[in-house]
């Protein structure tokens, strides 16, 4: 099985990665910019056949090393 | 609008990141997993409001800015 594993900061939290990102943007002539946040995005292949069981390890995966879940959430998709 | 950008690396490209990861989860207990691979996700609002000419906008940031298209790739998805 394959999960799709996306971290991303926590509303309220500064993201100053993502500020510099937009600033660049709207230097480099892209005016239309207002805002980017940055996020994490990790592919895993598990030997895992059960979805199930799957979604429950990548999810333990994410709240023991993939987020720091005091400033971010994390979303779990697994695909066969 | 809302555009969401995810780069990865392209499948020929060495990922030392996502290799010191997926050892991580190993050392940690879960055996079943064989590799990963980490992406950026990046999310930007727009003033535009037409969802082609958005899409046309933030491809090209991915090929000025958010990209390295040597080796890596991006998928761009629009939100209203």
């Amino acid at each position: 099985m394959k999960a799709k594993v996306h971290v991303t900061l926590k509303s309220g939290v500064l993201d100053p990665q993502g500020k510099a990102v937009a600033n660049a943007l709207v230097t480099l002539g892209f005016a239309g910019v207002e805002a980017a946040r940055i996020g994490k995005y990790v592919e895993i292949d598990l030997s895992e056949t059960d979805a199930i069981r799957a979604k429950t390890q990548v999810t333990e995966m994410c709240e023991k090393l993939l987020a720091n879940t005091v400033i971010e959430n994390y979303r779990v998709e697994i695909k066969g």
